[in-house]
């Protein structure tokens, strides 16, 4: 079963950009992922091809039209498509490792990114679009946001990513950040590979990486330690 | 005075990836702003190239190696090079956009991408990288998260945004997420743009704003809300 994206974008030209490459490049060539992506302009119904106009109340920049981003919605999406429809916004929830595990568990995913000022909220509303967050600054539109989702999906997609790269104790995936790494060669310009990491004893190894984790954790994002359950 | 940014990377063909296109693609174009791919395996020295190896004290994936990734850093930043240099991490310090305001005002940047498990402690240490995230997800590699750090600096260089986007009221430009906004048409599916909007009282409209600021901070962002002085 192949994960089906579809973006609605007004920089088509933008996908699968760097996805081309790499593991998801890889899974895009095998047909295990598609990315469609659908300029919302075609859906404008003036003889301008406008999808904008100035924000009601007035104010800075352009705000994407309703009637034209829900034309384009409807297309994409029929009444019976399962799949999720997000809106990428600086004003939505903060995405997280489990939101983008349940989402790689789905058929696929509907992906809006705004542009200028933002969107009519009429058709977010109507559409019931989820606004996702992809972290607190502001991006030229929702496109590099869109890219950064897909690629976090698409690498936890079933034999995308080999033995190479594996989950499990990464950061996140157990509510820490993760220990520091080590490895060839033994000596770097006179400092060597903490001395615990070489002695075999597992159980050791074991305990130090998840104090420094624990360590880490506490002096960077205590945060992440009072969500924990 | 452009912006120059040098990207330490496996994978050179992603960049400038979705930048080259939009409003930083005509920055780049300008010569505003370049974006130098640097591949790190030219820097192996081993004859099978390799920059990689497997974690000191055993566990999954691969670490990049501390001497081949120093001897790039080495290479693209002389010793007076003022750049900051950043590595994409998501044990790093979450991204806001003070500090993508900050970065924006410097001369460039030195952005370093991490892949398999992770990076050789001893290089970070060493060459002093400053670890950043931007979110609580997991990505297949640094680059994705370069792409977007620089998407968001680029857009605040001068001369890069006209006035049809602008900053200012936008969402963590003033600690709360930004307001609905409304555009023609009038009716939407039978959903007029609120009153108050039209009304062409202007202190009005401010007001209902920075109340639906407020709200939606509060529904959905209450840690920003904490954070304000």
């Amino acid at each position: 079963m192949s994960f089906r994206a579809t973006v609605l974008t007004l920089f088509p030209q933008m996908f699968p950009g760097h996805l081309g490459h790499s593991l998801a490049g890889r899974a895009i060539e095998r047909g295990d992922v598609s990315i469609d992506a659908v300029q919302i302009r075609d859906f404008a119904t003036d003889r301008h091809r406008s999808v904008d106009d100035t924000p009601a109340g007035g104010g800075a920049g352009m705000v994407l039209r309703a009637d034209v981003l829900a034309a384009a919605i409807d297309h994409a999406t029929p009444d019976d498509d399962p799949r999720p429809r997000l809106l990428l916004s600086p004003r939505g929830t903060p995405l997280t490792q489990k939101r983008v595990r349940q989402l790689s568990t789905g058929s696929g995913i509907l992906l809006v990114c705004g542009r200028f000022e933002g969107v009519d909220q009429r058709v977010i509303d109507s559409r019931r679009l989820e606004e996702v967050s992809i972290g607190d600054y502001l991006l030229s539109g929702g496109e590099p946001a869109a890219l950064v989702l897909l690629d976090a999906i698409i690498r936890l997609l079933p034999g995308v990513m080999g033995n190479a790269e594996s989950g499990g104790e990464e950061s996140f995936e157990n509510g820490l950040l993760e220990y520091p790494h080590y490895t060839r060669p033994a000596l770097f310009e006179d400092k060597p590979i903490p001395e615990i990491l070489t002695s075999g004893d597992h159980q050791a190894v074991r305990r130090w990486r998840h104090e420094q984790s624990l360590a880490l954790t506490r002096a960077r994002r205590p945060d992440l330690l009072d969500r924990k359950p």
